[in-house]
């Protein structure tokens, strides 16, 4: 059904998979005039979890959002549910975190600018001074938070801080090249996006292309995923990747992989922004 | 779920996406104790119509198998489902049909030999003898129906008079070069897979390597679809592509088409045999 | 051989294959002392074309590389050669055609401001003024030329105009919505590259996204060619592709689609401005 | 230049990268009168090393194909190329070892009975008797070797026996489920092929389906390569991959990947068959 003006909301879950759960939800649903545009469910054979995305909006509603909001909160106590309801147009509220290359931000930024991102993006946050420009140009704040060992406490404290008067909803490390301590990382669990420029799980930690050169292989890639106190091994979202030969020197590798970043990290950022990941244990379900 | 012994069923139907099919057909699921293990659904916003898939198994059934059949059918009736239910060791019954080029016969009787095909191969019908041999070591009937411009209705009545005798679920075409007659076409509407060794829509005809190589395209592909009396224009099941350069010539674009085309065609039959395949008017939806 | 520093020059040329070309031009560059850094040669047993580009450096010259130039000149003459030599630090003047659509413009802006691209951006030229201010943060101007069916001859006058005043190698189209007349893609005959987004020869025209919705392809495309009179028809460069399923809305082929029409336009322009791409008949060979 | 009758010749070689190498291999066959009809090369700048394989014929051989294997074979000593010459006639003696997946043998033994793969298949060994009947079909011996860890020195023994006295130049291990021992991949170092189910050097060693399951990646490969004592880490030639969901079980796949592996063996067996594969330390250069 093509969806008409009215206010769309979104609505995810997932709960234990038992008897009557399709049943229950979608009966609340139909009862309350729920006008569904976009649903997807999926169920895990091996986890016995059920998980549901569905987007709808309130031109047949015969109860107030809020009222809704109460029914379905009851049910999600009933039935074990982790959700979330939201307005679609309530978007997500976005840090960006970032060194010195520049390739991952400009294409997120340029797909927020044009409408294409659905994300609030609130700053920039950069322990180099090099993106600064070109976040201003967007008219965005840039905190800059240069890093030493020394300091890393303090300068994570003020991230955290960003993050906290923001009330930010995802950091997303574009190419940000400081690992998060395991306490920042624990502090924003499911919160935070990495692009890691291998096709995980091969070639961890630095300098993938050199790895996967030396290695020979014929296909790279670029993986992003949720970052974990154990490094690299967080679970995976997007993975890209593209043939290379015996004659793609390291430098071509990385040129070539920027593309690969920028494709799989924004797309990742749009598939959390549109609330279509669930974890599932270690591994994600896309709806 | 896991299964545990006992029957299993697939269910699979599309219908009108209305208010309350969900709630109907879950309500009827839950009430007669089918114990879900797989289940796909897709609602589709253009053209408003839902399709569902989904396997359980008989180990909680509070009805027969038949008394559920009876009430789906029911329900089918007035929700305007077009469905089918079977039992999952109910395997389709498919006939192959072939010329000369033996990859795709090859790599269809070796998945289902090993039982990694959920089909029953009934025959393998030909226009020529080349792949007979093979036919009768996998010990299947091997049908030799030479065809020239004079005789063709003739033949084509054959082959409808074995599809009819074996009562065959599903023709498959692997590499038989002939086109089907738009009177078979229309007999057998939704049941003929074919495969196309070109990325279609591109290259739809004669020696569509040869058309790519003139065109210069740097990635070649195979296409497996429904047979309609539009040629090469039905629905599209599967493509499988690879990347080629300026060396590659038409020879070696056989060699590394071969192996899209089985792997495309077998995938296709396979999901056609899990029931997982709906037409959506000109497309389809795998579930 | 690792380069060292030294002035490094780039060689491309083709020529019929006849015996002993490669024995001359071999012989000449190691008569002169030429080091060669990077070398790739390609013989077409179709055409009967000899390609070769390699990258070499002064550091043993025992000629001035004016002296190299008139050897290598004459050889060309005998061979029937068409070449190009020049310093790899000369990179070739580009400049971009955009419309509204700014994905592709923003990254060849990256990649070009980070080094990352080997060519000398001279400007952007437009009939819409979306991508004005982005250019002017870049420091590049910015030519603002509306177009009309009835200015259409005035307009294009003016940039080929612009062309000349710049002394442009390339004209890069990055979504621009207008059809060059014939009598500019002649003029530039080899010299302007353009996106299409679609899988081509697939989806020619307008709205390939669409078109490719209604086809049910399961996998979607961008192509890079090089512009001839005759639509969507030029030589091929680079191809992108990524799978898609039936539940992908034109939407979200669109949000897909900018990343391949991005990585598939700026890598054509960095193998053109590498000297990496040569003509055969209606193909492309790429070294 | 298109082959006409007369009888083509693989020469292929690597040496070091030195001043005059392409010069003198190419004088002498020109003055040979070598009339090429394939020919590529490759110049790895890191482990300076040239890679060369061309195809040549008699047709315009001035001398006896003999005196120009004794005047290469100087020139070879000279340059210190480690070189093949050989008819294209003489097709590799191949040997396939297999356990009892047979989806990688059958689309072997397919490709060679129809004459798409340029080798000479010796025959098959296994230490199970499943695809002994398949194998007698072809025509070929099937070697039952059965094998415990008390007598596998003996069953290699008999393995290199076989090898010898058949004087295999390539053994394929077609999902052949037994480690070698270092003995028998030294004896039989750069001739012996594996394919592992992933996408290395992600996932090896055991149930590498099962790993990439729990590790959750979007997309699965095989990996076909060299075989070293250093198990799943010889040197890579050809991998494929295919992308996967949540959705995807184990089982699916295990039946997507056995088409990557057979795709992914086959071609690399055609590669090494074709002596297009070079072996540049632990890397390998295709040409």
């Amino acid at each position: 059904m093509v969806a008409t003006p009215g206010k769309s909301y979104i609505l995810s879950f997932k709960c234990p998979d038992r008897l009557g759960v399709v049943a229950r939800y979608s009966g609340l649903l139909l009862e309350c005039g729920a006008f569904i545009t976009e649903i997807a469910n999926y169920t895990d054979p091996v986890s016995e979890m059920f998980f549901l995305r569905c987007v709808f909006d309130d031109r047949d509603l015969v109860v107030s959002i809020e009222t809704f909001a109460e029914r379905f909160a009851k049910l999600a106590d009933d039935m074990g549910m982790d959700y979330t309801l939201r307005a679609a147009s309530d978007k997500p509220k976005v840090l960006v975190a970032v060194s010195q290359y520049d390739h991952c931000l400009n294409t997120l930024l340029t797909k927020w600018h044009s409408g294409a991102l659905p994300a609030e993006i609130v700053g920039v946050v950069s322990n180099h001074k090099t993106c600064e420009a070109i976040t201003h140009w967007y008219e965005l704040p840039f905190y800059y938070l240069p890093v030493s060992a020394a300091t890393k406490p303090q300068q994570e404290a003020e991230l955290l801080d960003i993050i906290a008067r923001h009330e930010v909803d995802l950091l997303v490390l574009a190419r940000y090249m400081q690992i998060l301590s395991d306490h920042v990382c624990s502090a924003l669990a499911g919160r935070v996006i990495n692009i890691h420029h291998s096709f995980l799980p091969g070639f961890k930690g630095a300098k993938p292309y050199h790895q996967a050169y030396e290695r020979g292989v014929k296909i790279i890639g670029a993986t992003a995923h949720y970052v974990t106190p154990d490094l690299d091994e967080g679970p995976i979202l997007v993975q890209e990747i593209r043939p290379i030969d015996h004659a793609t020197s390291v430098e071509q590798m990385v040129h070539l992989g920027h593309d690969l970043e920028a494709t799989a990290l924004s797309h990742a950022v749009r598939l959390h922004c549109e609330q279509r990941i669930f974890l599932n244990r270690q591994r994600t379900v896309i709806l």
